[in-house]
């Protein structure tokens, strides 16, 4: 036998159980979150046919993905995102689902990328999700439960939504005479990480005038404060239809973000655009508020999604939150759970021959909701007293010589230090829930 | 545009809302139940290097799996099962892991093999693992959880621990002198689903002889309630070092068994072998009482597993529960639960300008943390009662011109239909938690 030691693949994680623990605390939260505003968890399979990303995302996709063909030479793919296998179901019930369809998931997801800080081949993905509804009450509820959860994470003061509506900068842009858009969202896209120089460059490149570039450099100077910005541009853009509706769009959704008492988490920034082809309406990015961050999550309006996926047209909203860059968040603000592992109680026997009422009571504590650990090794007492503080036991639960002769446990709390010996029944009796 | 409707995979399952509903109800409570006896969850990844599983499963394998090369051309598949990966995570850290490693998870495996009932290509598997304890009692702990949770899974009476050691029936084989055990384990294997005679006829072709026939059959036929079965198989066999072994473990097994309350779910059946060539002791399967399904789940001792895997050598025992088999005898038992949605409050809404109260009011019940749903379309009182009704609303909270002109809200039990009007103030502070 060679004996060599194995290594998980690179950009994957595993994690142990005290890593765990404050994973499973932080999805607790978000998951308690996201149903209290009404969104019901749903399940997809992690595995479907290429095909179903080619639809929204083209060719290029194949290289970003874990893609292969299975024994029987279909093209398959780990899901790189989950909204086409959401309009997938979708469209396959789209005759009887009833509306709004507000579904969740936080399911794994992979993407064939050079691991990097934030950026990883295997993570979580939380997608929330409303189709059916038009109107910005949508996009408002989806930005509420998003704002709700990293406050609820303990991130308050520590992130920043940037909002804005595709329609708003492409009307702007049409409204200035700018034919070609596409350059100049990617130069727009391209601002925060180059000097104005090269700002300037670009634009010039995709065929800006002085003019052009002046206006669209003063319009995109205008984000702020949601509810100050917005009437603040609106004084420099031409009006025309799809300027209108984007504007109309997020003046109803800065009222409702007040509704929610929640403006003051939103800012406007015309900058947002996000690179997916597919957005129609509102768009936004979750930033943390240094900047120095991938987005923490992003998501809009999609109302084409359906149609695509070959089913009647119907209106969609929603975001993806990766567990990756939330976590670097979480850990930089210092409220990342602690990671430890608790008990409630440590059963502690001196005698093999206790095992019997130690059962008893481990069970008897089990069916109370209890966390119970008991001795599987015949340590002696002072290495079980160290196992039980390792374990984080509240309580330890002696059984010696004394305790069962009287028919009793000497219960210590681990906290306080505190022992006192009770009726073994009595003691039941006290922690009966 | 093509339009065309997309499926997932063959083998794989979506859960729309009401039936991960029930899932998560099931989910929940295994966990629970896995959580109260102090293991403690780890996660782990999905895709592993190929070569992980052959170190257990040889290149057979490879046919049943997932498996692909990466865009780096490295072999590399989806997990078919997580024993290979929880031993790569103990060697990973033995030297600074607490004894007893006490370790469970639930993830998604993958097996590429033709679907069938009870037989998916994408499952859960809950995995329960105890690392670093020899003795007997990790093992019953480890049986205590797999009955305990199918207890609480509401299965009392519909199911049955088959248990043996694989010392005890190669023990017996090498007393009878049969040299070649191979052809006899499968032999026996088959045994359920082939007539006498041809059982006999296969063990005739294993080179058994006819005493050694009677003798086998007699053994086998002991099998029953673990208590009385025990001593009367003890009678037939001869007393080598190897079934010595196994049955003191048997033996000592069953004690605990009494110990835990449980040994009536407990069946000694010295038939039970299991495939896996890696077990070294106990070994046993879950089945439904009418032998109608696979194994609802199976597991036990592999002590070589952690050297295996290049870590010194480390004792391990546990088992691997997959969620198909146990959902087909739960739905069969009638427990699986109800495929339904619950809300705790609607709030019905008759004008739009009464948005910024039905937020108010949202908000203010979602941070009592229950699940609360608003009109996000404007609909009529009529269509809004019936969306209520719909998503299982126990209350419905209208707000309608004479409630807002008396800064009131009616709120009407959806179960006995009464329906009283509060001050809003009063009525919030009436279900603060």
């Amino acid at each position: 036998m060679v004996q060599m030691k194995f290594q998980s693949l690179k950009g994957f994680r595993d994690f142990y159980p005290e890593e765990m623990a404050a994973r499973r605390e932080v999805l607790d939260k978000i998951f308690n979150v996201v149903r209290r505003y009404g969104f019901r968890e749903v399940d997809s399979p992690s595995v479907e046919s290429m095909d179903l990303f080619r639809i929204k995302s083209g060719e290029e996709i194949v290289q970003q993905t874990f893609s292969f063909k299975d024994k029987g030479e279909r093209e398959i793919t780990l899901i790189p995102e989950l909204t086409p296998t959401i309009a997938r179901m979708v469209v396959d019930r789209e005759k009887t689902l009833r509306r709004p369809i507000k579904w969740f998931s936080m399911p794994k997801m992979w993407r064939y990328e050079e691991p990097q800080s934030g950026r990883l081949r295997e993570f979580y993905q939380l997608n929330v999700d409303i189709y059916g509804v038009k109107g910005p009450e949508a996009d408002a509820e989806v930005l509420a439960v998003g704002i709700d959860l990293m406050l609820k994470l303990g991130l308050e003061g520590e992130f920043v939504f940037k909002i804005s509506d595709r329609r708003f900068m492409q009307g702007a842009l049409e409204g200035l005479g700018v034919t070609e858009v596409g350059p100049v969202f990617a130069a727009i896209d391209k601002r925060g990480k180059i000097s104005p120089e090269e700002f300037k460059q670009l634009l010039a490149t995709a065929g800006l005038n002085d003019f052009q570039m002046g206006k669209l450099i003063a319009i995109l100077d205008t984000k702020g404060p949601i509810t100050e910005a917005l009437p603040k541009v609106k004084a420099l853009l031409a009006r025309n239809d799809t300027v209108v509706e984007g504007m109309t769009n997020l003046e109803k959704l800065a009222e409702l973000m007040t509704m929610y008492n929640m403006a003051q988490y939103c800012e406007f920034d015309p900058a947002i655009i996000r690179g997916l082809a597919y957005y129609t309406g509102t768009v936004f990015e979750c930033f943390d508020v240094k900047g120095e961050l991938r987005a923490v999550f992003g998501g809009g309006r999609y109302d084409k999604i359906v149609g695509l996926f070959g089913g009647e047209d119907m209106p969609a909203v929603g975001f993806g939150m990766g567990d990756a860059v939330l976590e670097i968040l979480m850990r930089r603000a210092g409220v990342w759970p602690q990671e430890s592992i608790t008990t409630d109680y440590y059963i502690l026997t001196t005698k093999p021959q206790f095992k019997e009422t130690e059962t008893f009571l481990a069970q008897a504590l089990r069916e109370n909701n209890f966390v119970v650990e008991v001795d599987l090794q015949g340590r002696n007492f002072g290495n079980q007293m160290k196992y039980a503080n390792a374990i984080g036991a509240r309580h330890v639960l002696i059984l010696g010589d004394k305790e069962m002769a009287e028919g009793k446990v000497t219960v210590k709390n681990m906290e306080t230090g505190e022992q006192v010996m009770k009726e073994i029944r009595e003691f039941l009796s006290s922690v009966g829930r």
